[in-house]
């Protein structure tokens, strides 16, 4: 596990960096893991936990002499994050990568602020989570069997490429290869528009009423709209050009099935019902399969 | 239970009108409970789990001398079983009632057909199914804790408004008041364009991609995508003029964020998001109150 690295340093220890660490240990990881945490507590929690052997408050510190660095700070923080580490990356072979949600906008960023030592910073989107937060919450398994997406090209570095694979895939997840935009796409398409869907839905039953008759189909299809709004807000804001654009994709489907019940067009309604349930359970089966 | 009442029948022996046989008995009802079948089969099965105490092929004969009548068959089905009880109803003080899931035009059938006797048949939409149909499935448990729509209004007859809600009220289901325009309308906000919307999810991620990433919130926000397509082309069309305002409202609703998403006005998003979560955890936490 993660062949030659003799120092991780994880900045963020919150839920995922902390997990990061548990699992790097659960897979064999046996160099020294250095977490790094803006706030003293959280990173004793960490400590304490053993999801790390030793924090830091100062990231740039902590970046020397690092094999792999993984950023785990919310998507606010990177630019802060990626400036402090900058000159002990770019002056040596270290290799980054994070686990921001949205990627077209950290890649911009660190093509701006790592120049040619960029090409070692391989984006990542470990696709996991829990309701939970914090150090407290973490461990080795929140990772295992979930895709994690590597955004990376052919102008980064293959040993960067290999490294951070290693990681992913070491500490059990599926690695999916996709371009930062790809991946801002169909995000969008697959978590970032099922949750506006869901406050649309909302919207509409507020408006016309219907609560006291309302069942578990609106139940299950609007459950995204009681995700936590600020990090909700947090992640519309960082995919916002994507979002934007499958909204309107969206917006225009819902308008065309407006017209076809208008039209009471049935051969064609029903066309569109059946290759939605064709599609949709050939995905569930595949998934089925694969777990 | 159903007071006054010797004869009890029931038009159509599926999986709904089965059970409302079903759960008459259990609540009961000592009269005698007729089933109309069209296929002779369907029927044996009914009187065979005990659902009904004889069965009838002609709804006409069944009707005669009746005291409340249940039309329990597909909405295309209503018009033929109208017109073949018309006689026995308009000759005589029975009552009617029904399980249609739309009511607008339910109504307007019935006035159309029974004229001054249309006072007497008051709409119902029992909100209670199963992913099984048939009399093989029915049992007195189906309707009971459920919501059911009554249509009833003004003009209606007092007496037969009080045995409708006697009924629906004795199977064990929670019975509420609207006229049919508002219960379409209803309807095709909390329910029929739910679906529509999971239908519209999946297009836009078969023509974006993303499958290979997408997770639990796409699953659940799509779930009704993959209900009965003839079934529910067949709710559409019956509710095909409330459904088609209510769903140009969701595409407006839709644009509108798209354009919050576009100028990211991170306030009124935040707003919007805190709203729509607000309004949907008070109406389960109101449901759950009322379980």
């Amino acid at each position: 596990m993660l062949d030659g690295v003799d120092k991780l340093v994880i900045v963020g220890t919150g839920l995922l960096g902390a997990s990061v660490g548990l699992a790097a240990k659960a897979a064999g990881f046996r160099g020294r893991i250095v977490g790094v945490a803006r706030r003293e507590e959280v990173g004793r929690v960490a400590l304490e936990r053993g999801c790390v052997d030793e924090i830091s408050l100062d990231a740039g510190e902590a970046a020397k002499g690092a094999g792999l660095i993984v950023v785990a700070v919310p998507l606010g923080g990177f630019e802060a994050v990626f400036h402090a580490i900058r000159e002990p990356v770019v002056a040596s072979s270290a290799v980054v990568t994070d686990v921001g949600s949205t990627k077209a906008g950290v890649m911009r960023l660190a093509q701006e602020i790592f120049g040619q030592g960029a090409k070692r910073v391989i984006g990542a989107h470990p696709m996991a989570g829990s309701e939970q937060a914090g150090p407290e919450a973490a461990t080795a398994e929140l990772l295992r069997g979930k895709p994690c997406v590597i955004t990376a090209g052919q102008q980064d570095d293959a040993d960067a490429i290999e490294l951070v694979e290693q990681l992913w895939r070491g500490v059990g997840m599926s690695v999916v290869r996709m371009d930062p935009d790809e991946h801002d796409r169909c995000m969008a398409a697959v978590s970032h528009l099922p949750h506006l869907a869901a406050v649309g839905l909302i919207g509409v039953v507020s408006e016309l009423g219907g609560w006291q008759v309302a069942s578990t189909g609106l139940k299950d299809t609007s459950r995204l709209a009681s995700s936590n709004p600020p990090m909700r807000a947090d992640i519309i804001h960082e995919n916002r050009e994507a979002l934007a654009e499958v909204l309107r994709g969206y917006a225009k489907r819902i308008t065309a099935m407006a017209e076809l019940v208008e039209r009471d067009d049935q051969t064609r309604l029903l066309e569109l019902l059946e290759s939605a349930k064709a599609k949709r359970d050939t995905w569930l089966a595949e998934r089925e399969a694969e777990s």
